[in-house]
């Protein structure tokens, strides 16, 4: 990928010049079966793009979910910077939402003066919060009838639509059929440094290209971006599927170590993203974390590694592991058997009545 | 209080010379028990201009309840206008948060320069949604020491808080100490033709006193509206109190009917809204709401009256009936009798097999 | 005109239920000969909402004038509350733009997608800072061609239209025919206490009720202000062609005194505002107006009257006079006495070499 | 340039992980004399998130100059996207503003509750619309003695701020005392891909990463880009010498051609930019720039060479010619030489009395 970017031809981009930028361009729109497409620094960048272009008239409305990227981590660019007022619904456990509810929001606000105007449905696919789930094809084609019925766009933050196109055994272009825009990263399970696209039919693009200049993202020769992204669009079938089984092989080993500490619904697991249930009242999700990327003296005279896994505290009661193009098979391995270590550790010191609490001063 | 209004000394308000406008905002602050009080045309802008000022910093967050006034309907504004971004908490019946998921929401992104930053906490008193429910002085304190627990501000969207002081008997100051600023509204409850107050300490209003200018809410001979609303805030006490007995005496009126059509929750009649809960597929809501409104000869023939009352079809399960000052007790009893002779009415038609679907075709 | 508000029919105007500000709509509609109208608290937010209606999309551009009205005083809420680009072209002496210069604005930025959209022009008619000057017909309608040609709107700032109508002896509408829509403020020469009108094409306005809500100028029993209003737009002309021959007068008498401290050019004389030029060091034009508001002994005593005129210091080399409803052709000459009075006086000191500094010491 | 950013240790900048970004922004710091630098996509999101930053609060008014970059192309953000309203002043031809109107156009709203807060000045250094005047130190001083006597923030637009220090022959923080913040740019002159830098105190910086992030303009792995900006960086002195020497030499060339068609002012020519001023009727700048890169069979056969120079027609007098990191001495005598050509060719044209107008319809 590196190589890949000390090669490549460019241009100025903002005179739409740089050949490496232009044929990820066409790649993406191709693969995702838009009439254009548009490079952006970030997946951040795109959606709010995204939403800048779709809700041009005053006192338009987005609808998304509550746990959306776009609503809890994107720092309310959608209020701040494009000033669009948004309704927030519930996520379902499956990252879709009820459609009913939907429906009833759009509908209470639809045609009245009194209220802001409904004209964007986001939806996230697949799911962060959901641990990655893919939305289903036929949720998918349901709220296309929904948006048309009331005269909405839909966007979709596809910031790992990849993953959802190789869990579903779908062309990409099956699921974004039913939106009108769809965002993409080039960095998360990717693999490449920095960079994203949005893509649209070609009078969207247009106009965000003229937002892109607007905040910033117009960057001048962004070929040696583009060339790595090119590289991750290419491989992303191969990769995704990897890192899919590596996620599925690990949930597996989490469920056979059967411990009352931790556990995995296996169902849920259909990408790159395992959610941990944490049991007990100890250790927190939090602790857990903390030992798991602890290496001890101990690990290594028992097990013969030493190994460091990085994951995140995702809620009161779950951790979060997600994969990408450079963690292998072999690394997952060495996960599973590093989490069997760490749950052995944990109940033999629950055993002996210690680190029940967070006031335990025991053994540690 | 036309005749007030006819002989309201005037001025030019833009600067500051229009003695009864200056007039109505002490009387406004002193009764709020704060340093300044500033004269709007409506209660939006109030609630906006809070919002505004409150929250300068780029990437202020605004947490209220998702059915706030605020929230639903005033066009968004706190996105559009002010460009802060929101987080909109669960309502609980009695108008209340949940204080846990206050704190907890606030905590995800206190600190964080992952998220927003939370600023303001908004409270709705009484609360319309909720059925003109008084906040209770116990919870506005708790939510006082949270936000000073993580350096926010708490504004009271307080349309109605002289319904809420009357209904607790206390003082409105009493209410309003826990809060940082404060709207109150003379067309409403009132009974003054327009205009609302913004409360809260000196500097506040001055910086609210530019932000009205900026909107074009700064009027100049504005003595005309104060001095109608100077009548309505000083004899508040009395005609509120007379509009919560009238609404409670409806209330038990309803729930003395026994009606199998409709039904009240009498504890929750606190001030001077009433919402009638409707049981069974039919009437709707809707539909009970056009027929407490229609005259009928059968109705003049059977009661001797023609009685038109107007309703508010509220949710797929209720409607909503509102005093004010110029209705009377009188009035209010032949709204009770009009409802007794409606649902008698529909009873007996129920009876017959008719009207009970929207696709009944029966006697109508 | 009080009246009239207190005799005025009203209703919740936020249901359009109120039949005096109706009423004042349509009569407001039908002298601009626009489609339709809509009431709101000020010129500033009529002026703002006109802007928010004809700017929707992003990156959209106005062009008005530096010492616009728009532009200097009403808080910049084109840009922080609209989100609107602006370009501000020198004014010319007359209240005009230079056509070509208008032009080449909006070429350097048309169809290009590297700058901002040029999509409104706004006029401000009669100019306030030109002297209350009226813009010609003829450049009114190539300005119209003009903005044709780019696809642009044209909004008049028509705080002082009906003084221009009346200087011009022409219709208003004939005046607004060259505009996409027209503001009227009520509360200057009109003699209102408060309110101002917004007309144009049915959609425009139906787009600028929103607006007017989410901004919180949507007042309910508005019909006590329309009432004034609609009192103040039926006697226009009366009232304002008085005015602007006491304005003409008290021009034509500062000619005459011929003072060497202060002159006038008669020919830019055309409605209700009086620029007189302040010539030599001393007095300052804010010297001279705090002596023309102030009353002395010696005036009294000299004059048999104690005058009080309230003027504005409007540049380094001029002050302002503007006449309204309740400024007689009486007040007038005891105004243009006072004038003489002051202006001999500071002469006098000035032949004993006083008062030729700010530093002077003398007889004061 | 390609090597270094092929070989660069990279990590998730978004965490602070990245060791080459870290790297650059210490670099940018120490140069600029700075607490603190933050890496962004381009110079454009740079100066955004500076007016961002500077500029919280409601009303706040930005002074810049009327051709200033940030006026003219980046898309008017700073009203659309920060909500800041601007004043443009007149630019002077070296890229100062008159300094007394300056501090005039302050006074007027400084400290009214009637107009926006002037709280910022936006500088341009160097100046590109007046040909890459670099801001006389004396000047600067000036401009921050004014700006604390009114409480005002002091931005420089720093994209060419490298060639105002090499053409002054002092450090770049010489130059930057004078300022609050300043923005850098890696991809113009210094040869970089992409990438710009913002530099401030520690407080401001930390503000700008929010924005930033705000934006969509926090990339990952961003250590590619910033690799190649740091040896930009690392080279500017030498790089911009060089071109500053390429240029003047040009520009010394077309003084000496003393051609009745093109001129220059060689004491404008600071840095790397050379305004050529058009004289005459024909050719147009437009019609000289299209000749200067088009190659003619005339022109080989009688220079032996095939030279084609990308110039910009500037102004409706002038053409612009810029040098960068690849243009080396003898291409630069190569433009020359053209020149030389193409002004020969046209006056032959004129002699023959062709191409005198646009409407001509003569050899070509």
């Amino acid at each position: 990928m590196r190589r890949a970017m000390a090669r490549a031809a460019v241009g100025d981009d903002d005179y739409g010049e740089d050949p490496t930028v232009n044929e990820l361009q066409h790649l993406a729109a191709r693969i995702m079966g838009t009439e254009d497409a548009l490079f952006v620094p970030t997946a951040t960048m795109a959606n709010l793009i995204a939403v800048m272009c779709h809700c041009q008239r005053r006192g338009a409305q987005l609808l998304l979910g509550r746990e959306a990227h776009l609503h809890v981590y994107e720092h309310g660019g959608v209020a701040q910077v494009a000033g669009v007022h948004f309704q927030a619904l519930p996520d379902l456990p499956d990252g879709t939402f009820d459609l009913d509810q939907l429906e009833l929001t759009i509908r209470e606000a639809h045609g009245s003066r009194y209220h802001p105007r409904p004209e964007l449905i986001c939806l996230e696919n697949t799911h962060s919060s959901a641990g990655g789930r893919a939305l289903p094809l036929a949720y998918l084609q349901q709220v296309r009838l929904l948006a048309d019925r009331y005269g909405l766009q839909v966007h979709m933050d596809g910031a790992r639509l990849m993953n959802a196109a190789v869990a579903q055994g779908v062309e990409p272009a099956q699921i974004t059929q039913h939106c009108d825009s769809v965002s993409l990263c080039f960095s998360k399970g990717l693999g490449a440094p920095a960079g994203a696209v949005l893509a649209g039919r070609r009078e969207f693009v247009a106009e965000a290209w003229r937002v892109r200049k607007l905040l910033g993202g117009g960057m001048r020769q962004a070929g040696v971006l583009a060339a790595a992204a090119r590289l991750g669009l290419e491989h992303a079938e191969t990769t995704l599927r990897r890192d899919h089984d590596n996620a599925r092989r690990f949930a597996q080993g989490v469920q056979e170590l059967n411990s009352p500490l931790c556990s995995v619904n296996l169902t849920a697991v259909e990408t790159n993203i395992v959610l941990v249930g944490v049991k007990g009242d100890w250790p927190s999700p939090t602790e857990l974390c903390e030992r798991m990327q602890a290496v001890s003296e101990e690990e290594v005279a028992e097990t013969g590694h030493a190994v460091s896994v990085l994951l995140f505290p995702w809620s009161a009661r779950s951790l979060r592991a997600v994969w990408h193009w450079n963690i292998s098979a072999h690394d997952t391995e060495l996960a599973k058997n590093k989490l069997d270590f760490v749950a052995r550790k944990c109940q033999e010191k629950l055993a002996l009545g210690l680190g029940t609490s967070p006031w335990s001063t025991g053994g540690d």
